[in-house]
């Protein structure tokens, strides 16, 4: 059971996180903190904290457990402000997208070392939409959420983060920072770094109004990411940008590549990409579990 | 009223338009014609058919509507077959995703001119399943239709198909056979060549179930088309080589682009790539009506 657990960015991520665990009971207050007085105060009317504050330091002030929820390019200012503030017995946890860039902030912030009570997390869980209007309880219901420690990491601490992802459904893994950024790189920011491009591409088309008349039903899914935050996703660029630089040249060239086979007539060729394809595709996302969240 | 209809390949597409003209109570007779027995009987029982023979020949010989609805490697055959042997009133079209190559197959099996009786069509309607287990009766309704008629077809015939496609909901639109397959490489053939792309590159990597593990819901549905018919993706890439290859090579210098911004740490460049693209994605997609359907 959580006493106090103060949300930093009361988003879709933070706003979800704080939903879920009251629908389990697993936590006491919630005390939001923000950057805008009126998306706290929405929050506070909805229902999804007991009270707001505008400084992060007086947010964690007397928080046994403490979730940043804010955009990637953020969450520094907040280690700053939150430098020196926190309980002994106080546990903080992140939702960010990209890991590598949260621990180097960490340890740029906090001097050096990774604090030992700060568990670098993500939840692979989200919609297209944000703020807390957007967040509901069920949003971490059979999802992953991945944990990073480094080795500075309290295990104790990583205990008190994985109960409490248990207590609102979902099931946490633990991992590299390197191998959770590359294998983002590759399920979610090539994604959607895809759907960007084409949207963008066809909206700078001749007659894009036409052609977006005859986009059939596979391609409004297929972009349906492409309307997530512009600016989530610069943040996640920019924080994950070797990983996902190198996937999305690999996939340029391939996408050549592509063109010079279909070029040249080379219909088995064809013919075995899209069988290998099919059967992995078929293989893999089958298996899982129906859902409809981005990120 | 269609008093006989001629469907050459009772699968997904034409045993669609069967059921549809059947359930409108807008077709007399539907006899059909493929290549395995196996299918046809299937087809029967399924009351998609009233009749079917082997040959494509003997289909068309008393039908007034012929729809032919097998790949588009298989359609230069099935013109050849049909050759001489269409009553006067028959009127015959077409589903096939590439019109070019449509045509060009008339020109040469027809000796140098279209056939004024051949309407070429495309229903901009499906699913990632084949065959006519798979056909259903409501798969045109509220979708769209682009006839693609020539300088030699008769109006009279454009009319017939045309109403033939408005009793089963569709909306029918005409354009030049260059024009549509410049659009659907757009709109059609490049997400599924990124879709089929993506799946294959993630296979492909070191860990390769792990990545699958971790993909979320938006690389799902992105990817659901990436399991439609790899022999159809095979002949949609032949027939429409030149627009596809030309789109993909600059779709693949994109994402190379993309990748040096990321790299070089623009900020602004990346942010109004994806203001773009959401702004794009939102006037353009969701004017649309919801639905489902691939290709
Ligand atoms: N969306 C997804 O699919 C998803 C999935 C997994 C992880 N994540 C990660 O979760 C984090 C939050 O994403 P989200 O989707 O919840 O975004 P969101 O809905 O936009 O929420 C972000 C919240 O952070 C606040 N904020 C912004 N800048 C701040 C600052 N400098 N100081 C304090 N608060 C600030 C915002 O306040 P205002 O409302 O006042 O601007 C907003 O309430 C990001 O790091 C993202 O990478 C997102
Ligand atoms: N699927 C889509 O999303 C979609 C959308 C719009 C247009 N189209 C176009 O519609 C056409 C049919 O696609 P579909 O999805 O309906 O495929 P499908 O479900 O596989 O049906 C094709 C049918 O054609 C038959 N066939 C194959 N080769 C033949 C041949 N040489 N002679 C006679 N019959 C033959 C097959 O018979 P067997 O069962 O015996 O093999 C099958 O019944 C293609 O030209 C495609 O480009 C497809």
């Amino acid at each position: 059971m959580i006493e106090r657990l103060a949300v930093i960015g009361v988003g879709l991520i933070g706003g979800s996180l704080a939903r879920a665990l009251r629908a389990a009971d697993a936590v006491g207050e919630v005390i939001g903190c923000g950057r805008s007085l009126e998306n706290l105060k929405l929050a506070l009317e909805l229902g999804v904290i007991d009270d707001y504050v505008l400084e992060p330091g007086d947010a964690v002030a007397d928080a046994d457990m403490v979730f940043i929820a804010v955009p990637l390019g953020a969450i520094a200012g907040v280690f700053a402000k939150i430098k020196g503030r926190l309980p002994a017995r106080a546990v903080v946890t992140d939702g960010g997208s990209v890991k590598g860039s949260v621990v180097s902030d960490a340890r740029r912030v906090f001097g050096g070392n990774v604090p030992s009570w700060l568990v670098p997390g993500h939840p692979i869980a989200g919609t297209e939409r944000s703020g807390v209007g957007s967040s509901f309880p069920d949003l971490y219901q059979n999802r992953r959420v991945i944990l990073t420690p480094v080795p500075e990491t309290d295990p104790g601490a990583v205990a008190r983060v994985r109960a409490m992802w248990e207590q609102v459904g979902s099931e946490v893994t633990e991992m590299s920072v390197e191998h959770h950024d590359e294998v983002l790189a590759a399920t979610s920011h090539l994604p959607h770094m895809l759907a960007f491009g084409l949207v963008d591409a066809l909206a700078r088309m001749r007659s894009n109004d036409e052609i977006f008349r005859y986009a059939a039903g596979g391609f409004r899914d297929f972009t349906r990411i492409a309307s997530s935050s512009p600016e989530m996703w610069r943040d996640i660029c920019l924080a994950n940008a070797e990983a996902l630089s190198g996937m999305l040249s690999r996939f340029g060239d391939e996408m050549n590549e592509l063109s010079n086979t279909i070029r040249s007539a080379d219909a088995d060729a064809l013919l075995s990409i899209f069988e290998r394809a099919r059967a992995a595709r078929e293989r893999y996302v089958d298996g899982l579990e129906p859902s409809t969240g981005a990120d």
